[in-house]
């Protein structure tokens, strides 16, 4: 395992994270720190770092370099953004910061920053083809993503910050500041940004404090049922609404929203109506929220160097995958039950007749289901659901995390799949989906009770009209305890399908089919 | 790390268990079967097992011993009890299950039986002097405690399905027979168990799925914040109460009760007559609920082999210790942590004037703290704190389990501890308390932000009358960093004593103390 140190400092807070990682296979964020620099503090128009600016920002890179040196790190990658490339007296702070802390600071170009901050976007929600937006203080920046890659880049001074202070003020606004903000910023879209456009199959995604804490009111008003912003679908209407609204409230009524932090309320509501304003230039009518930017972006240049583009390339793959081996879960187990789950799943398409997006989530949740047995066996289902939530599982949506956790914490215990809390986020037909794939799975993980692989496969023969499904478990060896808890447990998947399910010893080496692949 | 099965044939259920353990320092369940067997059914009053009930004995036992050797085992202990005990044919169903399923079964007296409850009951719930009651399907079993050891016991058949059988019925029951019962089970206790009578400092526990529904049903009533009967305190009053109640109820309102276990509805009424005259005969005017038992008992003899006797000789250190080794924690920090917050606590002592025992809820939350970040960094106190009130932890009251889950969970983090959901078991002041070892603990945390024991020792020192108190860390080396951390999270501390705190730099070497242990 490597370990892997991010610094960014920006306009108004550096942050330190470092990051385990076995390279291209899995990593996990080990330790964080946050320090309010306010670098732009006091710079005014002739855009000089100031000393107290100066010092507080030396100071939390060099506690960064300290902690970075008593943890150990392997690599440590710095890098400064729109405060530092601004400022008139940047190169004297660049080199006090390498000669103070030690710490080689890269300073980001708003291309860069926007190259950087769309890479972590493109592997936290994967999108193939669109625009990331990343809006800052000072300046936001436009990326276009092509085939999975960020593409041609560009950055304007449309930070809410900025715009703020500008135009509106940090209390409620005036109609006729809205109305020159409004025209000066679609005059800059049309001069700027001509090429930030919808076309069909293109997605909008965007990172950054002010669409998180968009996303977060929304969420609220919505009683959205999960703790995170990442990959919520934040409408429109809904960008638009609090365009028209927030700047109409005073800071002291913004600072009483939920979901909205309090230290942003006196600059959300320009960062609202930038927003709204590059969805009417660009014709999107939702917006997909990424947790992760910038610092995850430079953490992915170094965790995929080994490969052609600093892209997964399978999102949906990797991320169970990258979990799994987190929590160090027994591969050659989980991977069978996965294994035996897909082939069940196939083997009874035109019974269960789910689509293959399905297919999918039951063979994540295999991967996963046992996670939870690193807080305890006694109830480790729930634990299992309980970390998924709590988790992020990039490329996947937040109905399918919930529908993958759902089905972990039904792979075992009694009762059926609900939506409960989640029914929000379900689609029709999802509770009964459940089912029928918590049922397959509960069945796969009895099979291999034993965790040894002795039934290598299985085949299932159903007659539709008798009303019967027989698994006929392919046994390698004395396989009568995994047949035995499997054939007390078919339960759920008989009433997924609403027929009778039977268990049958069939063997294994009689079929001549070659050795199973179990390796990760 | 060793590996201990346990089985453990009852007249209604069996059940394998395995432990992975390091003798005398932890333990952990890692896979778990159960199957009901119903060896008593048909058994009538010639007492012979019948062939039928002794097959699906052989079977599950035939599958346990399977199981152990898939995923091996170091050891195997396999016990029987009153089924077996009472049976005339006894001798040949042992024979059969050596030569079929290669186990040896070990046949409990009730004496024995009793012994081993109260084992599990004495290392779960940590009492010293009293009695445990062990009530099962056929028989009970009353165990005398002495100095936190077991002594005397006694078996009787007082158990809830033969006292169902034989006086009430499964239905509601009639007040004719419920008179008889309690006059020749008022009988029975006069004559069998004399000897169990409360006295000064004798605490009463109990154990099995008798008092276990009988807690849950209450706990329904009451509202109880957590999901666990382990260490909750069933009142007399609501024994005495369901005593009087369930048995006026058809088994289909009883099946409605919530906390009821619904295949106990045909039974509980009796169970709960016989707590009550249980509790009447003994003047106990409480009873102490333990998940631990039988089981536990039999597992804590071998884990504890290596010691003078099979009791864990301080619960309240080894509980916080073993969790912390199950999770892998880097026992030098925590450790550290620890004794930081000791020192901290002890020479704050004259402003937060807080018993002993927060002391060591103190030391406990330090060594556990982390946790949670075997799910995840971000947020590692809501899991720590998540894991705490999810687990068992021997010795601790459910009060004192919130109150070091709510420790670690405002070890880091914005916020002020509340007592919240779990406001019923809190006692007057906790609240406050909980704001200063929070306090504390989130200071001693960034003290040791390197995780490199920087500061091996601090002192505080105060001016009560000037409103300030100051931590001088004695740093052995360079602390800057840890010095900033812990300097910009004195905010609780100051709030829950009401004093201005802060952070001066001390040195290590002029105080001429000699080396910390920080060796786990």
């Amino acid at each position: 395992m490597q370990r892997t140190a991010v610094i960014d400092l920006g306009s108004n807070t550096s942050r330190l994270v470092i990051y385990e990682h076995d390279p291209g296979r899995n990593f996990r964020l080990v330790d964080e720190v946050r320090e309010v620099v306010r670098l732009r503090e006091g710079m005014g128009a002739s855009q000089t770092l100031r000393a107290a600016a100066i010092d507080r920002a030396l100071h939390a890179l060099k506690m960064y370099r300290v902690l970075c040196d008593a943890v150990g790190v392997d690599e440590l990658i710095a890098t400064a953004t729109s405060a530092v490339r601004d400022a008139t007296n940047r190169d004297s702070f660049i080199a006090r910061v390498q000669a103070e802390a030690g710490i080689s600071l890269r300073l980001l170009s708003g291309e860069e920053e926007g190259y950087y901050g769309a890479l972590g976007a493109i592997n936290g929600v994967g999108i193939c083809d669109g625009f990331v937006v990343d809006m800052g203080g000072g300046s936001a920046q436009v990326v276009e993503v092509r085939n999975g890659e960020p593409a041609r880049a560009h950055s304007a001074r449309l930070g809410a910050l900025h715009i703020a202070e500008t135009y509106l003020g940090f209390d409620a606004g005036k109609p006729g500041a809205v109305k020159k903000l409004t025209q000066q910023v679609r005059e800059l879209l049309e001069n700027e940004f001509a090429w930030f456009k919808a076309y069909d199959g293109a997605e909008l995604a965007a990172i950054g404090g002010t669409v998180r804490n968009l996303a977060s009111i929304a969420q609220a008003e919505d009683n959205y049922p999960l703790d995170s912003v990442d990959r919520y679908i934040l409408a429109g209407s809904d960008v638009t609404g609090l365009g028209n609204r927030l700047w109409q409230m005073s800071a002291e009524e913004r600072r009483k929203l939920n979901g909205l932090q309090v230290d942003r309320a006196d600059i959300i509501h320009a960062g609202a109506l930038v927003y709204s304003l590059l969805l009417e230039h660009s014709g999107f009518d939702r917006i997909i929220v990424s947790q992760q930017g910038l610092r995850e972006g430079l953490f992915y240049e170094k965790f995929l160097a080994g490969q052609a583009r600093p892209v997964i390339s399978d999102l949906r793959e990797l991320s169970p995958l990258s979990m799994a081996r987190n929590f160090r879960q027994d591969t050659r187990h989980t991977q069978h039950v996965a294994k035996l789950c897909l082939r069940m799943f196939d083997d009874l398409q035109e019974l269960h007749r789910l689509a293959d997006a399905f297919r999918q989530l039951l063979w994540a949740a295999a991967l996963i289901h046992d996670i939870g047995v690193s807080i305890g066996y006694d109830s480790h289902h729930l634990y299992s659901s309980y970390i998924v939530l709590n988790s992020l599982l990039p490329g996947y949506t937040p109905r399918e995390r919930v529908l993958i956790g759902l089905l972990a914490r039904y792979h075992r215990s009694r009762g059926t799949p609900k939506a409960g809390e989640f029914a929000s986020l379900f689609e029709p037909g999802d509770e009964d989906a459940l089912t029928v794939l918590a049922g397959i799975l509960r069945i796969c993980e009895y099979l291999e009770r034993g965790r040894r692989q002795v039934i290598p496969d299985v085949r299932c023969h159903f007659d539709r009209e008798l009303g019967w499904v027989q698994i006929e478990a392919l046994a390698d060896g004395d396989a009568r305890m995994e047949l035995w808890d499997a054939g007390r447990n078919v339960g759920l998947l008989a009433a997924g399908l609403g027929m009778e399910v039977e268990i049958v010893e069939g063997v294994w080496a009689a079929n001549g089919v070659s050795a199973i692949d179990t390796d990760p």
